[in-house]
């Protein structure tokens, strides 16, 4: 980490913040509240909480607009969240000093590497791969033949970029993803065994999309599997072959979609959903964690349960379930009432 | 990718298929129909699929049965998608060219390594493992102490099968799979802590299975966790300690199964089922995607939900639940309707 | 493993349990009951096990309390798993053998690693790490700046244990695990674009702690993720950014635990089970597989379903559910007979 120092009307600038108090308080960090000390700004997402606060350690805040006074210098932004992710990445902002490729790693032929690289030990690249500028590359992580590494991309340690996979520029990998392993596909003969379908098609990554830990893109069994620009994916997510992702998507940690499904742009997946194979999910589909989602969905629908459905839907149902024992009890009270009506009559019967 | 050419008379050979059309037509690959172009032998599952198609690319078709014409030379069979896989398969199979083994590579005491495999860069072989013949280990990979791999089985790399595991023959294991960690088992004392109970059980996987990219397969605590012949696991899958699956099975991505679980042949969990531990589920068990098994499955069973049901009446009760929050206001209606005609008779009541 | 020989009267005394029988037996080993042989001691948890059994190979039994007979000398205790287990473990029990760093490790600067560790090949060791007394680290995995590993700890191959990661002492890690990835954190732009919240935190993992394989720990925003001592955790399972679980908690195979949310001790969460964000659980609380916790728990709570309610009362409703779709019906019925008996004195109406 670097070590800047801006004036907090600097800061303002950066986000298109208002600033407060005095103008010439010189920060050195950004942090949460929890962890603030002096001469650093904090962030603060709900008004409560501010209000709430026995005492700031920070030296400076980032707080919602509307917020008329704070106990120390502030910037008042629209999203402090997002002001604070600005005004951190600020701070981390450092200029790329390529540490070049560590002596162990072993390389094939016919390679495209740019100078200013970063590659960790014992990272093995296969043949005709293509680096670009300001690539890293983790310790341990396998980049297969006729892989494209594009600008700012980084690897982290131990992850597998296989065969073909096309990574566009400032993609990020964390550790222990799977990159262009073969789809899950068989055929099955007449006596139940499976024959494995070959998967020669590839895995396409485009700019700025972020992949989790433990995460399995499968590459197309013919085509592509491709997930498109700013989409983010959690940890141990599954992303199955000949899938299509749009942009700016984001699937929660464990979801799961299956072959050649089809995602719009803006869609969110939450933790643990699932969608079928060979569906078409319209773009800003937002899909409730845990939810199975198992038919085409128009643009921004909001969906939860399995089958999935409405989520208001979903809320109602899933909440009446608790009172199916009572009133499977009640019906049979409501229809002893009714027989008892129709013999009383006849008093002699029970 | 081997360059091949058959008839398409040769190409029907393969998979006792009836051809029609020009009967020399060249063929020198096979492709899906969004990717065939010129050369290139295309497959329609779906015969409605073939009369909507403006356009053939590609130069012959696999046709379902009943295809009784089609804008280029065709082959008749009865499953267009198991004869494109065999076919393909044809098309790719090569004559195996061992890569031998990697400078870099790290082999312990006792080994036994046929001369023609292919080991790949800081793949690290333990002790007395004994390594069969086309035995690809991709880079990165670690086969630990007195690991067996059958005849012509595929390590992708950075796969982890630890000490005493035995894979048979033409086994494929992807990237990031761990086979033969321990299980996840504990004695619990009068404190609540938890005392590791040892396994020193081994793993063994029998020939023609494939393992997914990411799987974990545990060792048995004593004896072995088993999977037989033929057995399909897609990625993120739990194979827990001691547990026994049959032949043929396929286990869909994120699936899981606890310990000391026996599953019998032609099993098929769908994408994200679970079984609970030490039960028996009987050969053919179809199991659909998201359910939760708690209890022993006969054989041929079809069963969804949580605990699971059968398939049908999941569905049935899946889609009632949608409706019962009108089923509640619905029930107080009738309740309304029932007390007020019994006490229409003294209007003076409410 | 060591060649060990006790008198079943002094395994006795390393489980304050009774034994009967011959006391000279001399006993090589433990193992269940269906490997067992000769000369060595097996255990039987349930009492009625042991009337069925036909056969018995092994020289001696651990049973529970109340067993008065047995065919071979056996010992009596309140909990055969747990004696078992700890009988195990002193079997197996050996004095470290420091396998010392193998040559092609690669280690940064300022280190401070203890003589008496185990490192295997292709590790990758960054700058100021620590490694503590009887460490082992498995081949092929990375360990990253500023990380500190306790005395006795077990880094299995292929594990990523990134930047200022903190384990302490008996940790044993799992392969394919990542500990200290960037946790799932973005803030949103008004475009819908995704910004990348940094991840400056770390990870805390104490004393007594187990992860299976491919676990992932992600690394606080600011601040911890924190796993106490004591807890165990199987396979795939999802561990967010700033979480913090208590000691001795066990979490089974493929659950996971969104952002900050806060476990006690001893909490259980069951396969597949999935804690939202931002919640507190208490000490003890035990969670069903497949459930889906959406709001803060007292100690001790049993609960499941989604989203989670008591456990007895999700059993109910979720037998209930079968019943649904005849409920409907009845309730068709009893309507159509409360509108029949209203218009009964109408006879000419249907």
């Amino acid at each position: 980490m670097s070590k800047k120092t801006w004036k907090i009307s600097e800061l303002a600038g950066f986000v298109n913040g208002e600033w407060h108090g005095e103008q010439d308080v010189l920060i050195t960090g950004l942090v949460d509240l929890d962890n603030a000390s002096e001469g650093q700004i904090a962030f603060v997402s709900d008004r409560k909480r501010l209000e709430e606060l026995q005492k700031i350690e920070a030296s400076a805040l980032i707080v919602p607009e509307g917020c008329l006074d704070a106990p120390v210098p502030f910037i008042e932004v629209k999203d402090p969240v997002l002001a604070a992710a600005i005004i951190h990445n600020h701070f981390l902002e450092d200029d790329y000093v390529a540490g070049g490729i560590e002596p162990s790693v072993v390389i094939g032929e016919e390679c495209l590497i740019a100078e200013d690289v970063t590659v960790g030990a014992f990272v093995a690249i296969g043949n005709r791969v293509n680096i670009g500028h300001r690539v890293t590359v983790g310790a341990g992580s396998v980049i297969g033949d006729d892989v494209v590494l594009g600008n700012d991309t980084v690897i982290h340690p131990n992850v597998t970029v296989l065969n073909r996979s096309v990574l566009g520029a400032r993609v990020i990998v964390h550790s222990g993803t799977v990159i262009g392993s073969d789809g899950f596909g068989y055929a099955h003969d007449e006596t139940g065994r499976h024959v494995k379908r070959p998967h020669v098609g590839f895995v396409q990554i485009d700019d700025d999309v972020e992949l989790g830990a433990n995460v399995c893109v499968d590459r197309a069994t013919f085509g592509r599997t491709w997930i498109k620009r700013g989409t983010k994916i959690d940890n141990l997510v599954q992303v199955a072959h000949n899938v299509v992702i749009g942009e700016d998507s984001i699937l929660v940690s464990q979801s799961g979609i299956s072959g050649s499904t089809v995602l719009g742009n803006g869609v969110i997946m939450g933790g643990k959903s699932a969608i079928s194979g060979h569906l078409v999910i319209g773009n800003r589909v937002t899909i409730a964690a845990k939810a199975g989602v198992a038919s085409n969905q128009d643009d921004g629908k909001v969906i939860a349960g399995f089958p999935a459905i409405p989520h208001k839907k979903w809320l109602r149902a899933a909440t009446a379930l608790q009172k199916l024992p009572d009133l499977i009890k009640e019906v049979r009270e409501l229809r002893k009432m009714i027989v008892t009506e129709n013999v009383d009559e006849n008093p002699d019967q029970d």
